[in-house]
């Protein structure tokens, strides 16, 4: 292929040189469109105009991407919110990829989020996720990554979670208060951190308060077509417990359920709190103690983060993290 | 600009001709990435192989996007569910693009589906939307749209819904039936298809009961952040009804707020029915009786229209209309 320079793409393109000069310094006196078709045929042939290409490249898409595990869930359709507060604020789009809880989808949809349709990416890993080389690929590519909720670690870039371990510990100390004395944590992944956090301030909870080994489980509910009949089995079980952790909002329906099908007087014979910002949370049988997360803040803050890294190449994303405290709020459903 | 013919694209991509050739054709002998990169040069170069060729440059994108209101409601997300499921079997990335409602927000999104990001468009239009231009634009650029849920009359084009003008007879009755006799419809939009219809069943019902004019109420609940207080005021005038209809999901929450905080009991002093696929109804206080919409296999029926849509360009997308039936699930807040 010949060298491809500024007179190559005026010409092929029918523009003047400083026409494609200016384009290709992103100047206000060029129109989109023709920044675009500037941007489109340097990129195909390969031009790299200066040491900021890639930065400009990546400017034309004016898109972030949200990649998450589903939006059948308060908390991630809060965050949504919360990030496309900060996006339309800056003039962007957002588009909402679901891995449904896969690994193989959360990595194809990475993959194609770095072929230049997006300048940034927010994710929540799958519940699946447990290594990270898919992810370090976009700040490889220059494409800024930052993390919500559902981190992976082994990335070096910015995160932005909620105080999961002081929450596991803090909805685990009300059950006790409540006199629960066979506690269990309902997880739905035995990599996910926040699952773990969660479950190390269970653990040190339980460990405080002297209560036997045998006395508390940790369940993993990791399907979501049997958690019902897996909820039931232990409620069901001689080990019942008196206390249940839902360590995530899924959890909440079939636990509802099973207690309802079995005659299971909530909170009289078990005691329930949950991980979750359901707006339905006040008007269930019986109302649920939560712990709320504060969704909208969290994504409101990882797209504040994001666009610091995609406005300011300098901007160093790897050394920002923000934890942003969840609420405990107390309904009959621990009474 | 020179005549650019097949020759200039193999010069430039250092291919062999019948390479070229083969990819512009979609061959199934060359790779996804090499006829990404011959798409993209051809595109660029304005080079048109031969009739289909628009029909190839858009295969590329290998996306479709889902625009819709809102994710916190489980209609939306079980659809997107059916969408996603159908997509996976073409190999196709799901962009979703949410329009909070707002008409602007809609027109913009639709704009940038035109600019060869995505192959088509599946659409539930916001409660803003009353005109039909912004979306005429697609097939126009011969991007197929299917509206799914909520359409806009005045464009011929595939729409996948749900029975609402019986459903809303339907659920009017239920109520009758149930002693009901100063009924109101709750109504988020005045030009929403869904709504209207649903509505038209409801005075139906109404009118056939012989109830009175003045027995009989329609009130529109626009705003989000207002609906709790409004449907507290009504609650607590002396037109107080004994029976309401939720037309959509998210009217539920306020509704059993109010009720709660005004002692006003379900079913005993007012019975609730609503339009909602909302995972929580069997475990509220009480279990709501609900309309649930077959949300799933909508989306699964909007994409699969799409997806013929896609493939084939002569499939007529204008012929088709999908009516999925609705169902009623008795529970105790009717009782």
């Amino acid at each position: 292929m010949s060298k491809v320079n500024i007179k190559v793409l005026a010409d092929q393109l029918q523009l003047s040189v400083s026409t494609i000069s200016k384009a290709l310094r992103d100047s206000y006196e060029i129109s989109d469109e023709t920044k675009k078709k500037v941007m489109e045929l340097a990129t195909q042939l390969n031009y790299i105009p200066n040491p900021y290409a890639s930065s400009l490249r990546k400017k034309k898409s004016k898109t972030i991407a949200v990649v998450l595990p589903e939006v059948a869930d308060n908390f991630f359709s809060l965050a949504i919110n919360g990030i496309q507060s900060i996006a339309e604020t800056k003039g962007y789009h957002v588009l909402i990829y679901l891995s449904h809880e896969s690994f193989a989808n959360e990595k194809t949809i990475l993959e194609d989020c770095q072929s230049g349709r997006v300048d940034g990416v927010l994710i929540s890993i799958s519940s699946e996720t447990n290594s990270a080389d898919h992810i370090n690929k976009l700040p490889a590519n220059n494409i800024p990554v930052v993390f919500f909720d559902r981190e992976q670690e082994g990335i070096e870039t910015a995160r932005v979670t909620t105080n999961d371990f002081d929450c596991g510990l803090m909805a685990t100390n009300h059950l006790l208060e409540k006199g629960v004395r066979k506690p269990a944590f309902l997880s739905i992944s035995q990599s996910l951190p926040i699952c773990l956090n969660r479950l190390e301030g269970f653990k040190a909870a339980v460990r405080e308060a002297g209560i036997p080994e045998e006395d508390m489980q940790i369940i993993y509910c990791t399907d979501n077509d049997s958690m019902y009949s897996q909820i039931k089995k232990i409620l069901q079980s001689e080990h019942r417990p008196d206390g249940l952790i839902a360590s995530v909002e899924k959890i909440v329906t079939p636990v509802y359920l099973a207690c309802h099908e079995l005659n299971i007087n909530i909170p009289k014979d078990v005691k329930v709190i949950a991980f979750a910002t359901l707006d339905t949370a006040p008007i269930l049988n019986p109302p649920l103690t939560t712990i709320t997360q504060p969704a909208f803040e969290i994504g409101k803050a990882a797209a504040t983060l994001l666009f610091k890294g995609i406005e300011k190449s300098t901007f160093d994303l790897k050394k920002e993290s923000m934890v942003i405290p969840s609420v405990l709020i107390e309904r009959e459903s621990t009474l």
